[in-house]
């Protein structure tokens, strides 16, 4: 353990790094893929599960824990670790993505944003400033800047107008974080700019200038495709610093994410895995297999008999298909855990091909194996 | 492990009774609650979690599984233990009872009856003999006398008619019995009668006539009261053998158990803990917890900080209260899970209170405590 944040790589395999985040709550071995715990619960998986699939590090949702339980309360019972029953690093979004996507009659002011609860109607106010405390109310390990995730589409006009208030807030949001924060706790900054390039790149610089321990890629995974995600990673990522993690945000498909590691990112989250294990749908190496077709009714064979996760090891396709087929929680609990559990399976794949620097090979493996089956 | 089906008593204190059944599928210690996995899984628990609470045998539903995912189908599965990961006895209803609840358009012949599934209104024959035959396709441990359940009230005769009819299907159920079943498998008939006694004496005669290594009390719980309930078990457990399982067929609350096992009954089943459970609902020594009050919002303190359940431990209150609010599936695991280790923990105190010959005082304390917070 360690009393303050750090990073550092341990090895490279062409632009993909193999590294270790350290923080006073515990290692993460990157690159890493964070399960997210939306309302302080990975939906259908106790924290114990989480932790023994190889996860090091959740993502909580400031959006939904400032409507729903609220951020004094969860910081008058100690905090989001020990509320959720999880004692290993947890990184909190700035709750800007959700403000924009869910909340109703929101009002975005150079001040901050002025929306409706999705839950109750009732009136908020979120600022780099309270956004930054209610993070630190959390007391969550990573805290991500206040931003406004540009929409896409969006014009040029448009994309720079949102990125340049996002890095007015980022400097009000370190500001902030400053004020606000335990030792050990880190900030990260934002990149924003849509798909272009020069944005992108003055973004980068801007919150380089103002010096962050760790670099996000936000308002990707919107609706651009993946390889214009691909593109912005490509010529976005040489503006960030070699020595900090990176971490692309709310993505993504196991393709993705392979293709992500290998343009040097470091960091990921997304609701992919359980979201998909809610509607039955598994991901392997060999592709993802939909539990709710009638092809699984007789399948004796579970989705992998050799995993050393009992979800996908215990239980026949047959059984799982009759699960989802009939409704039953144990299908979002054995789907969401095998898919929790694939996406750690694939970070540590990745994580050992980087070490012994043959990522190439592996993603190209990977990709042919993944979409054989398609 | 034995390769046939025993029963023994081995403590009394007042009528309840201390006692062991052996399966070839593992020992099972009375009085005994069964969790109820009615589509194959406990809903919202893992089968080893099942396990951790201290279950020895689980239910599963005849009817439920007949029409999906279908007897045929978990036999060419390698039968109902397999399917759903579980190696421990296994007891299934006869469908009778569900039959007679849910199905539509049902029709009741000296043949059996003839119903429309729930799910998709297809049309099935359920009699004595296909129900024995499902039972062994499923390869249940202990398997059900398929009956008529006496809807309540019934009058004297509609009573006495209904039973006499289960009478003579139970004679027919105990020689497809012979017929179908595997070694060490076990068949029990089921009491009926209603709340008359001279009926409920006829009935348990009768079965004894056919002989059966266990006896099941039907008919019961279904809005007669505790009372009745219980004044119903008073005049018929003396005409059952002693040497033989009794089992309180879908009972119930913690009382109900507790006045069960005063009455010398040694099994139950019930779907109370876990739909309780999805409902928010805890049971606990002091009595019942609606999570769902906002009284627990700010509430730090678990369920029991002394239980060896994570579930009752690791959780505050103020936590389970929000993910009940938040609807959240893991609200139904963890109060599940508490539910069903509160119900192994009530047995296990019993069990404990009659080997020490000190059960009318567990009685008395238990009720003490528990009614003292209502």
């Amino acid at each position: 353990m360690v009393d303050h944040f750090t990073y550092k790589v341990s090895a490279t395999s062409g632009l993909a790094r193999r590294g270790e985040i350290s923080t006073p709550k515990g290692t993460i071995q990157t690159p890493a893929f964070m399960p997210v715990g939306t309302a302080a619960t990975v939906k259908g998986m106790l924290p114990e599960t989480v932790r023994e699939t190889g996860a090091d590090i959740l993502l909580g949702n400031t959006y939904h824990l400032m409507l729903r339980p609220g951020a004094e309360r969860v910081a008058s019972l100690g905090g989001l670790h020990k509320f959720m029953n999880w004692d290993k690093p947890i990184l909190t979004d700035s709750g800007g993505f959700q403000v924009m996507s869910l909340s109703k009659l929101r009002k975005i002011t150079e001040e901050g944003v002025k929306f409706q609860s999705h839950i109750d109607g009732s009136s908020y106010n979120l600022t780099p400033e309270r956004s930054m405390e209610i993070q630190a109310l959390l007391g969550s390990d990573i805290q991500m800047a206040f931003d406004e995730c540009t929409p896409f589409p969006a014009t040029e006009k448009q994309a720079e107008t949102s990125m340049e208030l996002s890095m007015r807030w980022a400097k009000r949001s370190k500001d902030a974080f400053a004020k606000y924060s335990a030792d050990g706790q880190a900030i990260f900054g934002i990149v924003q700019g849509g798909v272009y390039e020069h944005l992108r790149i003055r973004s980068a610089e801007a919150l380089r200038e103002i010096e962050f321990p760790g670099y996000a890629v936000g308002g990707l995974a919107v609706g651009e495709g993946q390889q214009a995600m691909f593109d912005t990673l490509d010529f976005t990522m040489p503006h960030l610093p070699n020595d900090k993690p990176r971490y692309l945000m709310g993505v993504g498909t196991p393709l993705d994410l392979v293709g992500a590691v290998e343009r040097g990112v470091d960091m990921f989250d997304c609701v992919m895995p359980t979201r998909s294990g809610r509607h039955g749908q598994a991901f392997t190496f060999d592709g993802k297999v939909n539990l709710k077709n009638a092809q699984f009714k007789d399948d004796p064979a579970p989705l992998d008999e050799h995993s050393s996760c009992s979800a996908m090891r215990d239980y026949s396709k047959a059984y799982l298909h009759h699960l989802v087929r009939s409704g039953e929680l144990l299908a979002s609990m054995l789907v969401s855990w095998a898919n929790i559990h694939f996406y750690q399976e694939l970070m540590s794949a990745m994580r050992l091909a980087i070490e012994e620097d043959r990522f190439a090979e592996f993603a190209a493996e990977f990709r042919t194996r993944y979409q054989a089956s398609k």
